[in-house]
């Protein structure tokens, strides 16, 4: 999902409780109160999905700036690289058939088009769904059927901005359900359902428009909450449930700088989107496989959206490719075992390593929210929230000593340990040992999203023309994407 | 229970998921996400709790300063007024037989034991759990066994500061379980397990101790937890489960001052214990009646602890006392069969009433977290967070423009509604007319926490002599009661 929190579900505490069907899927199978994304951003948090690998290894970051967030806006000229072997490409040896419905993220130039990474069908677009624009200084973002566009954000798929009405949902519902109909009795499938209702701005469609008691954001929730229900339903239906292997999870925390209009929760967790306190990355998580996940677990497994990859190569007999580092672990053991596995979790800003977590201990090497000049312009990453010290608005070095926080006893990172503690001085050599060896071998890949050009924008997408959609694009100004956060 | 969160729990989505028989009691019956503690302090919300009561009706405030909490230390001169009707005193019209385990805390001179207002036994202690004393300036706590002393706290019963080992709970367990099993089937009975290891100095037995993810304060929660799962399972082994009500709830917030060691989780609510924001007030609150309250229900019912009084003598068959107000609710309607009714929560700190919610909207009449002098000498009821405006520490007065939040987009009382919008002028239109009513009407009680005397303390509670444990009260001098939050 985009931008939901770990608090947005009724499993996870949300105190209006509007998701029934999600909170039945955690009560028929699995739920991972300790799972991460990847990124605090949509973009590198993907594309670490996708790959396995986090974003500073396959190249969605940018060495711009220090410690900042990057993703592919139109403008971005970079996106996945084609040395990078993606899920679904991998899953064709298996002979699996791969869809991916809504948004993509992971670059919107014809290299970098879904169906030349591995997928078999996509319905969605490239992009956010910013807009609306004037198609002068900037194209509405295009909406793809497989290889060609078949219209635009705000043109052929409105979103009413005023009023929150969009039946993008319904659409990105309906092309679920045909594909799993088409394939359950066919061919091994793997959909990548990747809605973005839950992304500012935030849409529903007219009957639910209104029925959340949390406002806009709880509508576009209870419309995604419905749409699993009834993908679940269409697979014990098809008696394909036991067969299926379902996961459940979001791709940063809930975006807080539009909140409370169009934003979720992180529950009791620290800050959001764009930063890497646990608001920012622990997710939502659940997995469902009726008759192998037993019903009505809770695995305290750290885990990450890369382990998808791993786990969902060895559901199909697959290993991963061995030429490079992977960093998704097969979860099987504890989906099926109730097993744990010990493994850090890094956290990563662009370029730099922020923070570590290993077992219940969490160091800080780096801190910051965001600067000062963009929070006293109104940008606040952590509304209503302040530790001193913490959640900074200057990039704080703490690599010689590490800000420690342990999770069990503190999850909102509220008191740090205390350096003369043993407890300090026995995590911090673990944590330290850890990072070392990460460091040691790792190999950044060429950064992707270092270079911008309006010219790259949507102007003129495959099948533009059959619909007279074509734009003129601009003179290429190649220049450096400017990243503030 | 003491302290307790609305965050502790697995079910409300404490991430260390510890809770596995409340989650199961909640999974069989009912839970209330926005179910109300009285006062944000024990003492208050505990009187309110027995008497159906208001403290401001029931005399648990203090007037000796503008929106102070009060509470009843040992040297407290008041309790609760023989005018007061207790809900165990009303339970006796239709035969029921009453037992307290656990802290009283309603007055610990001898006009105000428990067994004079109505309870059938009792085995604990009137204050909390504070010490160890030196018996010179100041005595421990005295723990009762119906109506003489059997030994003090840190004496005949051990606390371990240090270790935090103390086998109380099992103590309280067992006098539970055999009150359970003498009275099932030979009378109707009422047990108010009123336990207080959450309370600092948290506590646990031994094979409680450092088992918890969330460090001693988890313990504590643990051994609650399988507490409570004991005396479910026996009420179902003596087949009275279908005929027994059992209510789950706690008398204020996490006190976060005392984290994150000795303290719970308020979850995604503002602050905790002392004030008048969600995370003093909102508690977990689980209903429990197999064959009566459908297994797996959500109510959305604002619901109050003072509801326990008048929903309890209603399932007796009885009508709450017509000769004064009562603040209670018969919850039944909510219960069995699922009706929501309007009704208002009222937020008071001592002789102030500092907010009021209906509906989704909550107006803050006064703000104040506490005063900058105490703030600065490191009392934080807000760790970690800080509203501007809102987590003052100078009492604010709103009462000609309150600050207005929607606590279902905005649980987190982050985000005042402004001024001038359409929503404000309703919800406080709303708001102002019930607080109007309520405030015409309102009789104060005698105030029962004005006056303190080291004289009146527990030097020589009844039973004392037998056990030569009679210490000699110093010279009585009345003075006003210092309370500074």
């Amino acid at each position: 999902m985009d931008d939901m929190g770990w608090g947005d579900l009724g499993v996870y505490g949300e105190p209006s409780r509007e998701t029934p069907n999600l909170d039945r899927m955690a009560a028929e199978g699995m739920l991972f109160p300790n799972f991460y994304s990847a990124n605090p951003l949509c973009s590198p948090s993907r594309a670490a999905l996708l790959t396995g690998r986090l974003p500073i290894r396959n190249g969605f970051y940018t060495t711009n700036a220090h410690a900042r967030n990057a993703y592919t806006p139109q403008e971005i000229v970079g996106g996945i690289p084609d040395s990078e072997q993606l899920l679904p490409e991998l899953l064709k040896k298996a002979g699996y058939v791969s869809k991916i419905v809504g948004k993509w993220h992971l670059g919107h130039r014809p290299q970098f088009h879904p169906l030349k990474h591995g997928f078999d069908e996509w319905f969605g677009s490239p992009n956010c769904h910013f807009g609306p624009y004037d198609n002068k200084a900037r194209p509405n973002i295009p909406v793809y059927r497989d290889w060609e566009m078949v219209g635009r954000y705000y043109e052929e798929f409105p979103i009413n901005l005023k009023t929150g009405e969009a039946n993008l949902t319904q659409i990105y519902l309906q092309e679920a359900l045909d594909f799993i109909k088409r394939q359950a009795r066919r061919h091994p499938f793997f959909l990548y359902w990747a809605v973005d209702a839950t992304h500012a701005p935030v849409y529903a469609s007219k009957p639910f428009l209104g029925t959340s008691q949390r406002g806009r954001y709880g509508d576009a929730i209870r419309e995604i909450d419905d749409s699993v229900g009834k993908m679940l339903e269409l697979l014990h239906d098809l008696h394909v449930a036991d067969n299926t292997f379902v996961f459940f999870t979001s791709d940063n925390g809930a975006a807080l700088i539009s909140a409370p209009e169009q934003a979720g929760s992180n529950g009791p967790f620290l800050c959001g989107k764009q930063t890497t306190f646990e608001g920012g990355m622990r997710e939502p998580a659940l997995a469902w496989w009726p008759g192998h996940i037993a019903a009505g677990q809770v695995s305290h497994q750290l885990g990450s959206i890369m382990d998808l990859f791993t786990t969902s190569l060895a559901l199909a007999g697959l290993t991963p490719p061995r030429d490079r580092a992977i960093d998704g672990l097969n979860l099987l053991p504890a989906l099926l075992q109730g097993r744990l596995m010990d493994r850090p979790i890094f956290y990563y800003r662009g370029d730099t390593l922020m923070a570590a977590t290993l077992g219940q201990h969490k160091a800080h090497f780096w801190t910051w929210t965001n600067s000062w000049e963009n929070f006293r312009q109104g940008v606040d990453f952590c509304p209503g929230q302040n530790v001193s010290g913490v959640t900074t608005h200057s990039l704080e070095d703490h690599t010689k000593l590490p800000l420690i926080f342990h999770l069990g006893r503190d999850p909102g990172e509220r008191f740090p340990l205390s350096f003369a503690s043993v407890e300090y001085q026995e995590a911090l050599s673990r944590i330290t040992s850890v990072v070392q060896q990460h460091q040691e071998v790792l190999v950044p890949g060429q950064p992707q999203l270092n270079v911008c050009n309006w010219a790259v924008m949507n102007w003129a997408p495959p099948g533009c023309e059959k619909l007279g959609k074509c734009l003129t694009p601009p003179e290429s100004i190649p220049k450096k994407c400017l990243w503030s956060h």
